[in-house]
């Protein structure tokens, strides 16, 4: 059994979403977010085109994982699904995806560049940078646009850290964040978007900075999530 | 018969512009929607000065299609009037039209530069860049400066393009966008403002950025508005 | 007889700073308006120092034009207020003088530059560049810091053009601005702000971007303002 | 005896943290405020990775300036407690410490630059540039890192002129701000960040800017904060 039922995961789903304006990441209905019942086979995805204010726990779209047929709800998945159920079946790790198009995201996005770990905000959860994806080809546009927009994605992430560096900007398109569940998805989300500012900030002050030493990202991502984490409450958090 | 009486406009033209405050497009009276119905030959728009907090339903202008003047209103309607006018004669598909001075979009008007398709965001609703006219002529401003504010508006658009690319800044002045409603012209307004911020940072990061090839402009602009659209709830949104 | 009593200017003044914070504008105290009473030989302006949130329109501070001094009130007047009395001496036509540390204007302030007339937003309320003074010399900073500021913003000042350019930014600090109330200095105030920031914005875009023409100057400075001015509800505005 | 009561002092830490958020300066739980009570040989420090909304006077965590043990509390202290300590031992004048990720002030830590002294919006509270510290060697970050954060600061701070600089930002991580109270040491944060983003606006609109003169950084500073202080209601403020 799941340790969530999956009326519980739909309310975190609904949440995760709602949170996406609580923390300024969406202009309209520009993102969406995901959670996953791996044991059930389903993923709860935000239904596509349909404003915040109209979202409820109920209209979040149960999608299978087999074959993204809907299995449960009355709307269309976000337009988006495909992207979604690709990275859930590449990274069993991950419980939860967000996309948007967060303003300076979508800036390194559309300048094509990976945004550098320029300092301690952003080693305390990027193990390194967040890269930005290549272009898709044109026969991957035409032939499943949204599948292949997931393994570009995936082409770029080590497997063996994609719980450490939690989060990628397409190139000429937008961010993707993902956790340890919904709400963790977007709590990175909003982390990628703020150190995407500040990187830009920082750029314009000195266009020669260098990304950090090893030395110091090890030791703030170290600090927050490795075996041997002292911040927060918990031991591991 | 038109499919919305004159009041159902009336409110509507009112609402599009109380949405100029609520998006942050405007500082004091900086902005202005009209609608039109054709059939009856009127426009409705907002009267010239007056902050939002003041307006109404029923202190919208009602002016005459044949010659501009005003049909129905005990106020002066906006200074931009003829202006609308043009561009609703010009353009028999545009429903709604919005003029603002929200910052970014302004800032490439004065800079004279057209913003760029630079990413997914933009190409969802702007089919190819945003357009920055022409500056006025002399003797354009001196004659009849907004009547001429329209006509060099409707000699940057091709006309089989209007709905495809609904907005453009003027130069030295600011963005108008419209659409198929007051409410849509509103949204469209919200995005060209929001694509010119974020093409503003694209160059910041990156100065030679290109814009996005033709296919992933073809993609993400259909997949919302094309026959085959299958963004949204409904089959074409 | 003044066309408004003591009591109401107390009450405007007061309202005027209240703005301030409302438009954003300040940073803690960092903020002061005035208003006068020719007739009655005072001045109305803010107390020292004090929160935004303690002020009332008892505690606006009454200084007599005369020598400075306070006419009434308990507490001290702004720090400035030999800056907004050398105002009031050289330009008869000003009846409200704002200072703030607005974020953009002090951009321009510390560059010490003037902030081009790059659009009509600019021109709609500005007849024209808004001037960075000359830095302060040592004499004049150590003999009376304050007055000399106001003589200093004087010099940069076309006498008969006060009105039609209301605002000036002084080279390290930041912008003062005016008009024919204390709510219109704060209203000049609020656009010195927003046209600091669309410079900025367009000189990003386009570093070689040029002025307006006189002739855009003229069309939108007069629409508004001169003689024949037909913006808004009223024939002046 | 001190002359705030362990209770009130509580309060004030715990009202300081929450005045974070009130300011903007923080996002999720990325800053932390202290005070002291030098007589009784302890600090209050906010609790590590807890939410603002989830903070009560009660959870201020009371650590031992001896050894920095935990001397009253349930929950862990800020990972940053030894920074904060070391701080409060170096400098005795020191009655309150703040570090948070402010946007601006990260990107000038990011890009290891001094933040100059600009304007007078700067020189009203910070006596000079403020000062962006080395990077720790590896070494440092190895063997003790927060305590060689604050020890790497106090390398860089002229103790004759800590209160008179109130804060740094450590490079490649953030600034850190102090004062004669929890809540002083926030509003100099405040300032820290504010001056921080008026400094890259001034750059970008002059890459040629020179700080202001000693003179007028004595004016501005000394008008507040000398002997002969004339700014505010009491003679120092």
């Amino acid at each position: 059994m799941s340790d969530v039922s999956i009326e519980q995961l739909r309310h975190q789903v609904w949440q995760a979403n709602m949170d996406l304006e609580r923390y300024h990441l969406v202009t309209f209905t520009w993102g969406n977010v995901s959670g996953i019942d791996r044991e059930r086979g389903v993923m709860l995805i935000k239904p596509s085109g349909v404003s915040y204010s109209e979202l409820s726990a109920e209209n979040m779209v149960e999608v299978s994982l087999e074959d993204g047929s809907v299995a449960d709800g009355q709307m269309k998945p976000s337009s988006d699904t495909a992207t979604h159920l690709e990275l859930y079946q590449q990274f069993p790790e991950i419980q939860g995806i967000v996309h948007t198009h967060s303003t300076h995201a979508v800036a390194w996005a559309q300048a094509g560049m990976d945004i550098p770990a320029f300092g301690t905000t952003h080693a305390d959860y990027f193990y390194g940078p967040i890269a930005c994806t290549r272009a898709l080809k044109q026969q991957e546009i035409d032939e499943a646009y949204e599948l292949n927009t997931g393994k570009v994605i995936a082409e770029h992430i080590d497997k063996s850290q994609v719980m450490a560096i939690p989060g990628i900007v397409v190139k000429e398109h937008g961010p993707f964040a993902w956790g340890t569940s919904p709400a963790n998805a977007v709590h990175n989300a909003v982390v990628l978007e703020e150190v995407a500012r500040m990187a830009l900030y920082t750029l314009q002050i000195n266009a020669a900075t260098t990304p950090v030493n090893q030395g110091l990202l090890d030791k703030h991502y170290l600090r927050k999530h490795g075996k041997n984490a002292y911040y927060g409450q918990s031991t591991n958090k």
